[in-house]
């Protein structure tokens, strides 16, 4: 069964990093005492190395070891043997590039829907979904494909943001953007608020925190959803 | 000798479609009669034939007559024998699989580099640049390769916007986006505000409109560059 949240975010505004989170995964992640770290979207290009310190300070709090999977041999053989797994965030399209040259794309999705209880926040959210092509990050590299994990049967966009109405900017809002995707593809898109988390238990998908999330389906108006809605018809 | 002129965006707040450049054109089109305009960016997904109304609409004040590439049989011939080329803005990601799919990435690189006049806005200004690996676009299809035409030795971030001292969002900024790009690519990037332009006279390329650009090097701090700054050394 398939224990999994999918965060919009890591870090909310003058908080620590997971703060806001952190009491829900002490029960996500109690049968698990080391949780295998995948730093590869190096928020701000900061190594491997780095990031994976900057995760283990937090998670020491609620007394769980991370181990950074760019230190062992085998990443594939890191996956299969995981305990629990955590997919920080940074930057999607770098993510999604070393997971397909790593080649544990495949080896990932196997064991997330063996039950290997699954963390991701931002870039690590983005690659739950069907594609990463909902994601905000900019495209500084490019991977092989845009095919990501497909461990719930729509697409996140994560860090969802309302349009400004003082905004004197003529950039694209969100939903402009969101609604640009629909010209070229037919999946749902949920837009997950900072806060705002999915937790997928088997086939039931919960929207958990306390903010409402903005559903976007092929040809219909977006439409908001209240916290403890559940998504499972969602397709 | 390359006549280009690539604008950070099409529109400024509560202005017309192109109305804050249109003085400017007047003089940039003044030997063409007719523009081929390439509507493949297509703007919050609206179709070919809207987008090239839109645009005859703005250029019918200045007496030009607007042909969208897509209404011509062979869109190759139609780079080749035009008389001028405008690019409009929308999605990069789009606008590139189309150069691609269509085969004129190379014939409009080409047809440039001969002296026809560009002008390209927001996406059409991102593929002035080497890659569009720094568009702000969202990556709703997968092109074949993010390598564009390259007629400026480094790239642009249109749009450019000023991280918001005010802002809760844990989003990256621009700037932090920027920075990542750079710990992948070694290219400068030109972050080009809302207004600004660049104008390219043969190697000349010369900073337009009233505002600073912000200038990104890799490993060098980020730099303001004011109007009429030329950036013919910079690559």
């Amino acid at each position: 069964m398939k224990h999994i949240i999918i965060a919009s975010t890591s870090t909310l505004h003058e908080s620590n990093y997971l703060g806001y989170i952190l009491d829900e995964l002490v029960s996500f992640f109690k049968d698990a005492s080391t949780i295998l770290f995948i730093p590869y979207a190096r928020p701000s290009g900061i190594s491997h190395d780095d990031y994976t310190n900057k995760v283990q300070d937090a998670f020491l709090k609620i007394n769980k070891h991370i181990v950074g999977i760019h230190t062992l041999k085998d990443p594939v053989k890191a996956i299969k043997n995981a305990e629990a797994i955590f997919v920080g965030g940074g930057n999607t399209f770098v993510l999604v590039n070393q997971l397909y040259k790593n080649k544990i794309l495949t080896p990932l999705k196997e064991t997330v829907e063996k039950g290997i209880p699954y963390l991701g926040t931002s870039a690590g959210s983005n690659v739950c979904g069907l594609t990463m092509n909902t994601t905000n990050d900019m495209p500084i590299v490019q991977p092989p494909s845009f095919k990501t994990l497909g461990l719930v049967p729509f697409n996140i966009n994560p860090h969802y943001l309302d349009p400004d109405p003082n905004s004197k900017h003529n950039g694209e809002t969100r939903e402009t953007r969101i609604k640009e995707f629909h010209a070229f593809n037919t999946q749902p898109v949920i837009g997950l608020r900072e806060g705002s988390w999915l937790e997928v238990n088997g086939s039931t998908i919960t929207l958990k925190g306390h903010l409402q999330a903005r559903v976007f389906e092929h040809n219909k108006a977006p439409y908001e959803i209240d916290p403890n809605t559940q998504l499972d018809n969602l397709k």
